[in-house]
């Protein structure tokens, strides 16, 4: 998964993806506007396996991520703030040297190496069919991303709240689902068709809360959050390690 | 804070905030792309009153929010999947009238209560100094948007995730401060020059468990970690009421 290379940057006028928007509003009687962006709500599942006693992730590289770290590479070095359109746009792709940032107006940049852009997520997708239940949607991604074939009627709702406040603030719903072996259909792995490119990996129990918190293990919120109330609300009927 | 009105939704062909990139890559020798944002990393402070025992957050407006459920009362009664960018553009304002959802196609539509556009969110800023530390940061943001003048020191960092990993991929680093009423020296409130129009509310330590798993009451999930983390890490030094 980790093999990543000929990477280009352009500007982006036009995207099937990224759609900005702008409201102008009054509040208060003061003129305002705000620049944001339309999405659909997700869904994500902490997937717990009672045969393994594991928590059950998906691992994937991140092109957001890794541009992330490939700009502060770019701009660490020199403590600069700008960051322009022709900086991206020029940097064309070399092989990646860890340790190495590119000197600013290069037209080529050492890139991050490719790990620099993985991370560890729950189970999780869009709310974009509407016939479905959010249990329904869940499920899918499930069989879809992680291989188990569980009914909705299975899947726990933890909690729902806002993500990304400041540019898409779409709810975000999350449910817990315990599996077995017995539900295993398939390796899981994402839709090809869709792109997708995902690794399955477990966490085992006993390992899940300095995994949560061990930052050197790039991961989402829900990740942690998921592990912590898991710990909190299930550790009657599992026992997981607390020395955190 | 809650009076919003004249609204008008745009195409945005030109955002100063929202600047998406295309990156063309290899992925294991798969050609690939992926359309992207470049963000500012960011960090969050829970804040703890020692004095009143409360939890300190921010409770805003948010345009991006509220446009999402916006775009719900407008699509969910007809069960369509279809957004158009007319839709948007055709959208007036009008009064906001709860319960009745627009007709498609209408120029003008109702609009849900602004209150659907509330977000409870901890005290947090963007990582756009790169002078600060991410802990003077983080203290300027307790003092501008709370009120509460805090050593940079004084800040427990309490650990770090990636957010929007679709989109963005920034890094959010959350810290824990603990004030008291004496560290109190202004309203809070944000800048507002920087067109913040923050309100700072309080939450009682035995209501935080209840706060957070509250649906009906709109956050993020840094709001509902942190909770959940104090209540894991500092309930010997603090009683917190656990009957969620």
């Amino acid at each position: 998964m980790e093999e990543i290379n000929n990477i280009e940057v352009v500007p982006c006028t036009e995207s099937d993806y990224l759609k900005p928007f702008r409201v102008h509003y009054n509040q208060n009687g003061t003129k305002k506007s705000w620049d944001f962006m339309r999405t659909h709500d997700s869904v994500s599942v902490l997937i717990f396996n009672t045969t393994s006693h594991c928590f059950v992730l998906v691992k994937q590289f991140r092109p957001a991520v890794y541009m992330c770290e490939w700009e502060k590479a770019k701009t660490q070095p020199k403590q600069t703030t700008e960051k322009t359109e022709e900086g991206a746009a020029e940097a064309a792709s070399s092989e990646s040297k860890e340790g190495q940032s590119p000197s600013e107006g290069e037209s080529s940049s050492q890139w991050p190496p490719a790990s620099e852009g993985i991370t560890y997520e729950l189970c999780a997708g869009l709310v974009d069919k509407p016939d479905l239940s959010l249990e329904e949607i869940a499920r899918q991604e499930v069989l879809e991303e992680c291989g188990y074939d569980v009914p909705a009627s299975k899947l726990k709702r933890i909690t729902s709240y806002r993500s990304g406040v400041g540019v898409t603030g779409a709810k975000q719903t999350m449910f817990y689902a315990e599996v077995s072996d017995d539900n295993c259909v398939s390796t899981g792995g994402g839709e090809p068709c869709e792109g997708e490119l995902i690794e399955v990996v477990k966490v085992p129990l006993h390992e899940a809360m300095t995994f949560a918190y061990d930052e050197r293990i790039p991961k989402t919120m829900g990740v942690i959050f998921s592990f912590i109330w898991f710990h909190n609300n299930m550790s009657p009927k599992y026992k997981i390690s607390t020395n955190v």
